[in-house]
């Protein structure tokens, strides 16, 4: 069993509204030292693979047919054993 | 600069009808190895801070009062240069 995390976020150049509102809330809070916030999308996915590479590919896949979409966003994976 | 992550998850005893929905789509897709998702948030500061230590107690401070919902939520930080 492994454990994956698929971490989403917006392409630099693609605006982020949700990060802009976090990032002005944070300032009304008295946060000044905050100068930008990026919003993305976190999953954890637990998974059944006979081994570390293999997960990863799997995931991979996952990332590229549903997780995200590669017009607007990247994404990163770690993988570790669960 | 520091540039710190915050990734935002359900505690484990809180539904995640998100993580299910994904779960289901990624089952439908043929990826039958998938046992569990769960879906959070995943935030990237970007902060003007004179010390790793300070940035990090100051993103804390954050996501106690404004990123995460205490009541259902937990997260986890990491602080690195920028």
């Amino acid at each position: 069993m492994f454990k994956a995390e698929v971490f989403v976020t917006l392409k630099p150049v693609v605006n982020d509204p949700a990060g802009l509102t976090i990032r002005g809330g944070l300032q009304a809070l008295g946060f000044e030292s905050v100068k930008d916030v990026r919003a993305g999308k976190y999953l954890a996915i637990t998974l059944d693979e006979p081994d570390e590479a293999r997960a990863r590919a799997r995931v991979e896949e996952m990332a590229q047919q549903l997780l995200a979409n590669a017009v607007i966003e990247d994404f990163r994976i770690e993988v570790q054993p669960a």
